[in-house]
């Protein structure tokens, strides 16, 4: 009999209604013959909940308690859903993330997975019932309960599909599959069928939200196939899959946009050896995550480092280079959080020249300024002002013609 | 180093301010030199709240699952726990039932321990660090997650203390210690400072809310010392330990009253051997939980049959008793649902003689009607009408002086 991991995020189960709703597609898929292992978050704003409680009662939250704290919201959520399932006629067993095997490292509040060992979810399926472990959770060699982190219940679930070999792996989520560009900001924007694992994983390091990208590459690592749909429409959404060669393909897959970064530029540095690394290092050891990063060449030996930063490090980021200006020999540095990071995606990018020449044209014919550019070889993303970028992405979508559906 | 169990009920951890507050308390005790394990029910109604939930789900709510919800609340309140003890410096590891070595068997939603191997919370102790342990909550042998029922958080923290032989169990809750009558009917009941297990289960048997009668009995039988005091005033409660017998004793300690029972007559019954037996096997058979029984002597041949079940057994007993009424030979059966439940404990009352004419003659004295009697060696219980019970239990606090303290 086929089997199907099927999971459910937390607005899908975000009240009693949404949670038997769920259970009626289960039991649904159970008729036809397929067995379920369902994986579920912690119901609509739950985590986000408990963790504003964890701040009223404490400004040290340590990492041990917060995942005893957070992974209260799975279990309940798993519980729920058995309920309804038994209701239905479908016999259920709620299973703990310790329970299903999924052992990890001790880093709480992100613990890693190290190994999945799911005889119990086995068994379970052996007695023709339903397994529905709580998401983003394990169990660490001390035995302490660990959670994966936000977004973790889609790592668990694909981590699940990989152990128990499956046929694929369902992500029930509240947009109906993966999309050309985000349908909020154009309305033209096309769900695709199917999308290559490459494509996605530069799509959701780019701003696409969902599904989360450690499970993508997850995915990818243990070939399962993921199938991204929504749980208000139950509609098939878009497939995600290994690339077949053989198959025709779009030149360009998305456009995708983020608007979570700031950018720094440190003005008038020497363009000498060693004077980046020094600054990426003490950067680094402040933790700043740096994203992009691009050196102009310099006329009169000197130059301008630009880099991006998530928004809420780019104070941190700035005192870091003010600290080292002097010693850097730079003359200035400037913070601005007032940009967007717009990205084109596509694996037939590698074959098609003249994409970023197109790309640029568009952008400009608009009147967009191009602040810093990075490329990969599937990817090309550009830094605009935040105010162009919807612009920006609707110009994109349109000179491609991504509404367009592929023959 | 002296070490006390200390167990907070869900009033006591309500909400961030209380949670706060109970670590404060826990770090005081640790400052005076003293190690603590600390017990947590879940926050306020956080329990009902979850019962809601699955009521809204599911019409069948299987015990395992009801369980695996349930047990999230301890869960969330052992883990604020320890968050706010880390703020105030006093380092502290949240514990599930599991994780603490509780082992139960399998009867869902109202799980029986069978054993409690608390290695781990010996180990939290030995690191100088406090053990908070998830109340009312274990594992069976098939590694399911199991409650113990309602007020078992009382019964964790007893048999914890049992276990690691501590030197008392502080259960701490919305009143300030048992008292000589519910303050509410009886503005100068007075707080005891203490009182024996056996007579303490004599007034959780009659109506006194707290502690659960589950967690005396456990209490008891292990020859753990209790101490039943407030988490809003923080004073000194009441101890409950085994009766001395060289101590100068009240005859009287407490009345208490119980308004959630209601009576059955099975009138005209022939006075002849195996009609009782009948009627209550056939009540067994329907599950009626049958308190009080009363069999008046007869004159003609015929007598009544009375007795009380909870209320919500009513409609079940009267129905069981109609159908058995011809084959016994009865002419009626009543129910009566507006009665109540007084009674009189003390184990002075053993050698005290005079103390059941006293009774009656108060009741007698208020016009108060005597419906039913049950005694037991240290309890004298009347059922009356329940518009008299707040009069009775006032007239019988007053006529034994139970307001005035010990000499």
């Amino acid at each position: 009999m086929p089997v199907v991991v099927q999971k459910f995020g937390g607005s899908s189960v975000a009240d009693p209604d949404r949670i038997r709703a769920v259970a009626d597609h289960i039991s649904r898929t159970c008729r036809r013959g397929t067995q379920v292992v369902a994986v579920v978050s912690a119901m609509g704003h739950e985590t986000d909940d408990l963790l504003h409680l964890a701040e009223q009662v404490s400004r040290l939250r340590p990492g041990r308690e917060m995942d005893m704290l957070i992974t209260a919201g799975e279990r309940k959520a798993t519980a729920l859903l058995c309920m309804a399932l038994h209701d239905l006629g479908v016999e259920a067993d709620s299973l703990t993330g310790s329970q299903a095997g999924f052992f990890t490292d001790a880093t709480h509040t992100n613990a890693k997975i190290l190994e999945v060992r799911p005889e119990r979810v086995r068994q379970v399926l052996a007695e023709g019932r339903v397994p529905v472990v709580g998401g983003a959770q394990g169990v660490s060699a001390s035995r302490d309960v660990t959670f994966l982190g936000r977004g973790g219940s889609d790592t668990t679930a694909v981590a699940l599909a990989a152990a128990l070999q499956v046929d694929a792996c369902e992500l029930y989520t509240d947009v109906s599959g993966v999309f050309t560009a985000d349908p909020r900001i154009v309305p033209e924007a096309r769900r695709m069928s199917s999308v290559g694992f490459d494509e996605l994983l530069e799509m959701t390091a780019t701003g696409c939200p969902k599904p989360a990208m450690r499970s993508v590459e997850f995915a990818r690592r243990q070939r399962v196939p993921l199938h991204v749909r929504s749980s208000f429409t139950w509609e098939p959404g878009t497939w995600v899959q290994e690339e077949d060669p053989s198959m025709e393909k779009a030149i360009i897959t998305a456009v995708t946009y983020d608007t979570s970064e700031a950018k720094v530029t440190v003005q008038g540095v020497p363009d000498r050896p060693g004077i980046a690394a020094a600054l990426f290092r003490a950067l680094s050891d402040h933790d700043v995550m740096v994203d992009m990063i691009v050196q102009n060449t310099s006329d009169d030996g000197r130059t301008d480092i630009s880099f991006t930063v998530p928004t809420e490090h780019l104070a941190l980021a700035q005192r870091s280079c003010q600290d080292h200006a002097a010693e850097l020999g730079a003359t200035r540095v400037l913070g601005d959080d007032d940009i967007a990071k717009v990205s084109l995606v596509g694996a037939g990018m590698k074959s098609h020249s003249g994409v970023s020449a197109t790309v640029f044209e568009v952008l400009a014919g608009r009147g967009i300024n191009i602040e810093m550019i990075s490329t990969s070889s599937i990817r090309i993303t550009c830094v605009v002002r935040s105010d162009r970028m919807e612009e920006a992405v609707q110009a994109l979508h349109d000179a491609f013609e991504l509404d367009r559906p592929l023959v």
